[in-house]
């Protein structure tokens, strides 16, 4: 699926507008088609909310094969590459096509766990997890009533949907659908930002592994040149960001024991809201530090 | 080696005096024969003291025999366990007795290199420092003159000396060999001491790979019952410091986000001087905390 | 009335254990008389209970007569100097002897108000308050209901004898009557205590005139040898330290700009409980501080 | 003189162009002269610095005839109107129209002074200063070398010079001679930026009298919608901000002792760079803040 514009998408005949969002919604083109009767839109927003309309006043039917059009969770199908383009890019973000054995057997059994209890595949915004989350996620929701289920799934797909329009159509407005991570270093000590400080950014899982995201330097105003995490919602999981402090003091020529006090200084923390904006800055002289998360 | 204490050494005929003194200075029991005759000793200090003066004004030829007397690193003596009582327990402080394949042949290529270069073995105090500091400091002191290295080795000797005095013989004082490491966790969102937030200790090598050394909980006050390390000289090498705040704060009551913003937060700093107090205290709300070396 | 200890007032006759307490309840030997069939007290807060019990079992008009023959606050009796030495003492304490006009007009008003309405004088342990606190509990406790009014004044009387029985009386144990303020401040700069800092301590009134109680400066450890308060109930009120932390980083040869950035840093806070322990450190460099509510 | 735009001065006759920049220098439209010749000038920059070399390049004559144009500090020019309608705004700027008797009798001793030593009014660049800055520096240029004095008193006609270019003339850049000074207030108890608390920001004297400049409330980004100062030379001298943190948790429903332990938090800090960029947020808890010099 390629991108178009909202004036195009309100320009165009039924069935090429139709054509267009075929995919926001999973195999389910009568959202578009239910929601082409209510243009023109002027933002991207309203689009988006006429679609959510269309399936929530649709039949309980048509919401059920909705949701049962979705594929399971890191099934074969991903492996095997059958997917909508949309659907395997999205779980690929997770990581979810790179489990071995173990953790493929672990969804495999939630999955047929949760289609024995629902009668429905668990649908999940995977763009806004990581793995722990997600299992975690499943866990907790194989505990719900099936009605509850079925509107968290409908919640589920909402979040989905609107990812994909704002990668999909451009318009004067952006959905809400993307958070921010970044940081800033403050030498508290000379009482300037700390140019020059390398950072490397790490995504933690449950045991405690890590996995470097990136690494880059610090520029003149303390900041990275580009935000940590941005143009994507933040996936619900935990993060570590080490800043190499010890050693841009010993650049300063600042007096430091041997070794210094403070070398890498690692600053973990979670994210729970994916579209919010974290920022977390590290204040540090030689000798102390502090973090919060800041605005 | 038993302990004695300053009063009976004072009182003891010349022969007791340096039997219960014969292995401060490794071999060497001329050290503690001159130092008798400046009896009695007021402190342990003082006798400290005289047993260093009765080694400095020593012939150059029985200086080097002393430092000769000592036993390479990590050598294979290590493993046969044919050392003094002392040695073999210092030795084993700093893991010097747990070494890898690898491990050991490093130690080995260093020892013969320092013996080439300057016909003595290398000493260091090895209960002040961890193994990657021991290998800092043999990397560093190979490129010392044969004079300034032969310095030292007396002061590393002295070093070695006043600890085994301050831990064989008891008086009215006690030498300054022994530093202490503590910590203090203040919840700055209730605005009192955090009681029973899991502390775990952790040293770290410098491939990062980490050891963990204890783990309490603090007390009504905010501290651990007792100093995470006290009474031994704090060896110098990288800590980590754990604090399980975000199950704190759980336990508490206290509104959080799922996955809370800091779950456990790591402090990781490095001991430089082993005789000094290191306070390394965590001041924490779910949302921020700062740390400092304190007093 | 002189100390005496609680082992001779176990021991006295009766008469001689009543006279010796007889100022702990204003005018009202009969608190003391009715507590000494229960010796002997092991404690000091065995005997304070005592005599609270005493008071509790009492009937409705010995307990009235108990209230009503307390002085009215701040009334012609602190000028004229009628009172019991305690009495004025603690009226002195709280500066009730030298209000200006206006505040004397202000606290008659009150006191011919709430003598009106519950037919009492009005009772507050002064010790335990600053000016405003008592004009903002006098107004506090006008809307209370007449019987709740009863109950307040009572335990402001325990509070007043627990306060006269301490300072009377020596036991094995000291009641908890006392609270702390301390401080302390740290250079997080340098890496330890900041000794040498000018440090001065004012008590804010509501209106934010400021009174100098204290002049010092740190020692060594960065501590005010003692500490700002102890040894008595710190006042309900608000204070505020200020740090000379500009001068000392100049006398350190820190380099810094022309005027530094800071110069004094003021701490400003209030005291809510009279009995806690309230440490309120400094931590600072030239272009950055903090503080908080310590142990 | 009312403003312009650097494409009318480059395209202005000589007559014109000299005629609106006239008072730039004070009663030197040779500089201006001189200048002209140079044309056309690209930056505002390009012209400041044009104007400049005018002045370094002219005969020893000329510059201290321009030097000896300026009016002395707070003389009785000031209360007369006798002076340029710049000269005058910048004085006043500082409060040099406001003088008592005894300041201004200081001011009039140190002129004095100043013109008998030297042979020249003292010149400063007011702007970026207040009254006890002035004094000081009157002070230590007194000290000065009759060359040295010259050449600042030349680097203080530059600032003064720059200023009032940046002010009548509209060009594709601005001269740097702004600083900006903000605040930010971050709610480290709720982990988001504190919205509504009430800000004053006092300028403070050397015998710490305070004027207040500004009273305003944080928005909800924590910020307050203008700069505290800004568009101007931030003036050498000490400041204070106060911050009513205490009602901000109050309307928050945070549980809180009565009074509060913090209320209004006095942050003071001194500004020695006019030109640079001053911020200085605000981290709170109930219980603890922290401050620094930001970026």
């Amino acid at each position: 699926m390629s991108t178009t514009s909202l004036d195009e998408l309100n320009a165009a005949d039924e069935r090429g507008f139709i054509s267009a969002l075929s995919n926001i919604y999973e195999h389910a083109p009568w959202v578009a088609e239910t929601a082409a009767r209510k243009r023109p839109f002027p933002t991207l927003a309203a689009l988006a909310e006429a679609m959510q309309q269309a399936v929530k006043q649709a039949s309980g039917e048509r919401q059920h094969a909705l949701i049962a059009g979705h594929p399971d969770l890191a099934n074969k199908a991903v492996r095997l590459d059958t997917l909508t383009v949309d659907s395997q890019t999205e779980q690929t973000s997770a990581g979810l096509n790179q489990l071995n054995s173990e953790e493929f057997e672990h969804f495999h059994r939630l999955n047929t766990g949760y289609r024995k209890k629902f009668g429905i595949p668990f649908i999940i915004c995977v763009r806004r997890h990581a793995k722990d989350s997600i299992l975690r996620e499943f866990e907790r929701r194989l505990h719900n009533e099936a009605d509850q289920e079925q509107q968290t799934a409908l919640g589920e797909i909402f979040r989905i949907a609107a990812l994909r329009l704002d990668q999909h159509v451009r318009g004067p407005d952006r959905l809400k659908v993307y958070g921010r991570l970044s940081t800033h270093v403050l030498d508290t000590y000379h009482g300037h930002p700390a140019a020059g400080v390398t950072v490397e950014f790490f995504e933690i899982g449950a045991s405690r592994e890590s996995r470097l995201l990136s690494r880059t330097t610090t520029n003149a105003d303390g900041r990275t040149d580009r935000p940590l995490m941005a143009e994507q919602p933040i996936p619900i999981s935990q993060y570590e960001i080490q800043f190499a402090i010890g050693d841009y003091f010993v650049r300063r020529g600042t007096p430091l024991p041997d070794p210094p006090f403070l070398g890498v200084v690692p600053i973990r923390f979670a994210v729970a809201e994916p579209e919010a904006h974290y920022h977390v800055p590290l204040l540090a002289t030689p000798w102390s530090y502090s973090t919060y998360r800041g605005s």
